[in-house]
């Protein structure tokens, strides 16, 4: 008897950090035939030796994998949904990783994608030549609030409300949405992968803030709440010009993009919030968050390039100036001596080159150049 | 009887600030003739109401200048030594305003020059064919440590060692050495303008610190010390490339420039400091220097502006790149949205255009094109 996909998907999940180990207990609690890959055996060898995953919070209890490897092909073999949780830094090499094993039935989905991971998840596929019809979903964030307490043990505060995804190509939402409802209803269709990719906001809230306080996280003896005190009126403000650039994006592509500042009002409950500022002084959702304590952070090591040099791209590529933009990654470049402009994703990488906005918008609906 | 400059030379000093009313008191307490103005009315009726200036710290009593007023004109009527004690930011409007004034046996100093003062000042002067026989020289810092308890009344806490000033041009050095030992022994002749120009070091110490301490600056409920912890490792390691970056273009004019590391070392004796942060972790100079409380501040737009950009702008003369601080200025003019690159000091306002190194090193020499 054939296995029925579309009542009993099997999972594979890429990446065991906090995320990838929150995803595997959370699937394998549902009920699921879940696989997890991660590329270094040490994380792999602890959780094997475990046997199962403790998961307390939001569900309790001990559940485990069909399988904990290093080997991609059989960790994705005869599954269905294949969930990235990886830091977008590494998307590249799962896409190179993953590329010869893949099969035309199965389905990708970053979680999250960062700005532009699925179309630069596609390019890497169509360099190895691999099917069209391998549908690659980015989901705007992730959709757990969740920590690893150890490895092997999570602790799952929180299913966020809503977790917006998109298909490349967007005519695999319907079914894609679907699958990933067997998981949370929570994971909510939007129109395209430029929609998710330009309402990811990671690149207005961390690095910017991050390194106009470089001294302070550099300071062994100091800590300080990110938002709370690491956004005074002048960096609310640039990060608003930041936004308002990532926004000009949007509109020239006719897509539903959020402000920052509408995104913080609705997902934190400050309907009120005037400014980034005015809202950072109503707001409690942030009394707890500390800053890093190094500048060496993901905050500006992958929201740099997989963020802010995606979005100046597609300013590139549109005719939209991002002055704000371009001078903050201009510094950070020259800061840590780092090329992010050529790290990053570019429209090169993202497989947009020499588009016109007419032929961008049906590639990114059809999964055709 | 004529009367006789060398032995009595008459003072003027422009801007009545924390530096004019010292130089002014200090003057005044030597016996010569000085006469003070300021663009204000404000602080010019106080100083006029109170009739005499109190000094405190290494001098001691009371002290009457010849004049305090708004008119520059009768401000430097027969007088031999034109102070000006603005703010750099202030320099080009006292140019215009002092031009029409000005005769043949006068010499001005700008106290400092910061980058390029005596260059632009010059400028200004031949836009209002103004005779080539006025000597400018630029002082490369404030020779006195001290400030203005109130209106009227300064704390003069030291005189710096060494005061390093050069003149425009070079040639007019030794008269004005004389002239200048008529105050301080201190000043001490170097070479020609660019030298001190170039190692004007504000622009290296005190924008890039305060800028990467933006939110704890703009905390009303935060104190800082702006060197002891506004200055991290990455901090300095920028700053040495930027600081480098200053060098590479005394090297190329074949200048005695100093790092900031070794005028760190010689100024504040810690010979053995190996790095910038190494140097903080030795001294104790910057105990009590506590960080500006707002990034609105001439830290950034006084430095910036007639500091980094005449930097970079001489590199682009030189064909010397200077990427770390063409970055940082990119980003303090995204982030204030003020366009420094136009606002500072250019090749232009410099009078440098299109002169090769061998013609400004016979200007500089010369004051001839």
């Amino acid at each position: 008897m054939k296995r029925n996909i579309k009542n009993t998907p099997k999972f594979a999940v890429l990446g065991a950090g906090n995320s990838g180990q929150t995803l595997t207990a959370v699937i394998a609690s549902k009920g699921f035939s879940v696989k997890l890959w991660n590329r270094s055996s040490k994380t792999v060898d602890i959780l094997n030796e475990k046997g199962s995953f403790e998961i307390t919070g939001l569900i309790n209890g001990f559940f485990k994998a069909d399988l904990i490897t290093t080997d991609i092909e059989k960790a994705i073999e005869n599954t269905d949904v294949i969930l990235v949780a990886t830091p977008s830094l590494a998307h590249r090499n799962v896409a190179k990783t993953v590329a010869p094993y893949l099969t035309e039935s199965q389905t990708i989905i970053l979680n999250p994608g960062a700005t532009g991971g699925a179309l630069e998840f596609r390019n890497i596929l169509d360099q190895h030549n691999i099917s069209k019809k391998i549908a690659i979903a980015e989901a705007e964030n992730f959709i757990y609030i969740c920590r690893a307490v150890e490895t092997g043990k999570v602790f799952l505060k929180a299913i966020k409300e809503k977790c917006y995804f998109s298909t490349l190509p967007a005519t695999e939402l319907d079914r894609v949405t679907e699958l990933l409802h067997h998981l949370h209803s929570q994971f909510t269709a939007t129109s395209n992968v430029l929609t998710t990719s330009l309402n990811y906001i990671n690149g207005m809230v961390h690095p910017v803030p991050l390194l106009f306080n470089t001294a302070r996280a550099e300071d062994p003896n100091v800590e300080y709440l990110h938002y709370t005190e690491g956004i005074s009126p002048s960096i609310a403000a640039y990060i608003e010009r930041l936004d308002s650039e990532r926004m000009a994006l949007g509109q020239e592509l006719e897509l539903e993009v959020n402000s920052l500042l509408d995104w913080w009002r609705t997902n934190y409950n400050e309907p009120t919030a005037t400014s980034l500022m005015d809202f950072l002084e109503k707001t409690h959702v942030y009394d707890e968050i500390t800053a890093p304590n190094t500048i060496e952070h993901r905050y500006i090591f992958e929201d740099v390039p997989f963020s802010l040099v995606p979005l100046s791209n597609i300013g590139k590529l549109l005719n939209i100036p991002t002055p704000c933009t371009d001078a903050f990654i201009n510094l950070v470049c020259a800061f840590f001596d780092v090329d992010f402009w050529k790290e990053g994703r570019t429209i090169e990488s993202l497989g947009l080159s020499g588009m016109t906005v007419e032929e961008i918008k049906k590639y990114i609906e059809t999964g055709i150049k």
